[in-house]
């Protein structure tokens, strides 16, 4: 079994722009070959698009319009969680021989079809994602006496962290007073609290051990998978303080990561889960952190500081810890460090998929 | 590498109803738990659904509905070819050592969004594949002197032999003349010449070596994959007479094969491209098929017999090839196939997919 690694990586500004998905899902792939112009196009064998858009064929379209003829071209898709799960496909191309090079590309636009859950009738009327983040704020806050103040500390922290990323689609810093005063949204959560839909798009090129050496002396492997999915609806997960497909994929001794903060609830539900902290004190770990500016736990923002277009935040938070572990950061970068951690979740966690990736 | 082979299948009838996508995935799901009850779904590491339905998250809603809690769950799409690119894909995770055990369902409604070509700008206002199939047709009749009557008799052989499966949505037989007096689409084609969108379902399961010999005394394995994308846009295609993505993934030395017959005009084209016959020769080789009641291409039906729910016509066509081999095809039994061969294309052939099936 060959080991996998990353080449090489291209992204867009997160935004709030009106282009074809086409259009965006290029960008990404133009800026990865524009970083790399040594990479041979012949040598990869399948393109993986991620994204929750309705448009159909998007792999060939794109292949195409990046001058590749892959053996294998196809769409992927499970909401926010499509950019790790393209990534969990390509690696078992590679691993099992099918492809030696592929290129993973998400991409969403602002008003992706994949915000509103259709799909769960447990829900009643309430399909749009802040209603299960808000059962899930009230009930973390009663069961471990946590206030609206201090989960306002999670937005602070990622939006002041993703003023460091130049792509971020927030470009602001906000005081804990200003989050607890933006726009109520429902009993539980105010608008600083969420992250928001956007443009904008991620790719990653990955590769088996035998070509990987040929591009770069500095590749990054991924060394651990997780995956788990419980369920699809959200009456199904039996906890709302904590998040068992998270739990049951989970890892730790990590230096670096990306957390999936869809919403500021979720960034201490996930490091509990994960096991970086005991159950109830994810917010005492997230309060150091943002107390000495130590950007350990989502560099580049987190969804709530950089936006959220589905299909390519996994591929996003993959290339931040990429940059990381290749002191490539600038302001964002980390103290040294040697393996890191992308958790990219759907759905109210009723899936999560967890990378780790090492020097 | 551990080999990998098919467990099982289920399908439903392919019809005209009209019932959500999520019934339809599960109707066949269900179908291969009930003909195979001593399987134990927690064996079962990944779901995959190839449909080109709008719904998001069905891999763990379908999950969730069969009692399934999957590592990796998420959809594929390639338009018509999505099914077999989702059986190469679990080929993938069961190859890699990712997945011991994966389920593949396809589904589509009959107003299947993949129908309608919206993406090629090439193709000016003719959007609808007929357009395509009509240059096809008017192309390889000029070069190789093929009459209209002539390639009718690919409807009236795979009417035919529809009319021996049971889940065909085609239940009456046509003549040369019936096919030619059919109603006229195109100057080159008429209705008896195309498959019929339908709504229709039909799941795999597919397992490693070690756990296989577990379930079943005769697996069928996948001993080959041939996979090409030359391209998207239908103008990149040089030659309008045969098929480059299918002669790129090509192999000939078959007993049985199921081929992607859109239209009339692809079969024989499939066949010449594959390397069953030389170029202009593929209508000699289906008049003396037809001649003598040979059921050896499109046993099923076809898509022409069949009809054509897209997600899940490669899984179809892959478990008509699993029955022949196994020989539990009934009335469309061959005569004592060893090898047999699946045809999946998209979109005018600019991508194909071909596995290799034996015992």
């Amino acid at each position: 079994m060959s080991k996998v690694g990353i080449v090489a990586y291209g992204t867009t500004p997160f935004t709030k722009d009106d282009h074809k998905i086409e259009t965006i899902l290029h960008k990404s792939t133009n800026d990865l070959f524009q970083k790399n112009p040594n990479i041979d196009k012949k040598e990869i064998d399948a393109v993986l698009v991620s994204t929750n858009n309705n448009s159909k064929y998007l792999s060939p379209i794109l292949s195409e319009m990046a001058g590749i003829q892959p053996k294998i071209a196809h769409s992927i898709e499970s909401l926010c969680n499509s950019g790790t799960n393209s990534i969990v496909s390509a690696f078992s191309y590679i691993s099992s021989g099918l492809a030696d090079m592929v290129l993973v590309s998400g991409a969403e636009r602002y008003d992706s079809p994949g915000q509103i859950l259709e799909w769960d009738n447990s829900r009643g009327e309430f399909k749009h994602p802040i209603f299960w983040a808000s059962i899930f704020s009230k009930s973390y806050k009663q069961e471990y006496g946590i206030s609206d103040e201090e989960l306002a500390i999670v937005s602070v922290k990622n939006h002041k962290q993703a003023k460091e990323n130049p792509n971020a689609l927030s470009k602001k810093t906000y005081t804990v007073d200003e989050v607890m005063n933006s726009k109520k949204l429902t009993d539980d959560l105010r608008l600083l609290n969420c992250s928001r839909p956007c443009t904008g798009s991620a790719s990653i090129l990955l590769a088996s051990e035998e070509i990987i050496k040929k591009y770069t002396d500095s590749p990054i492997w991924i060394t651990g998978i997780g995956q788990k999915t419980t369920s699809a609806g959200f009456t199904k997960n039996i906890s709302l303080s904590s998040m068992e497909s998270t739990k049951i994929a989970g890892i730790s001794k990590i230096d670096v990561a990306e957390v999936h903060d869809a919403f500021s609830v979720c960034e201490p539900m996930i490091l509990e889960s994960l096991g970086f902290t005991n159950p109830g004190e994810g917010m005492d770990m997230i309060k150091k952190l943002n107390e000495t500016n130590n950007f350990m736990i989502n560099p580049r923002g987190g969804l709530i500081g950089s936006g959220h277009p589905l299909g390519a935040t996994g591929i996003s938070q993959t290339i931040e810890i990429v940059q990381q572990l290749q002191k490539t950061a600038e302001n964002r970068q980390t103290d040294n460090p040697k393996t890191g951690l992308v958790h990219n979740m759907s759905a109210a966690a009723t899936s999560s998929t967890v990378l780790v990736l090492e020097k």
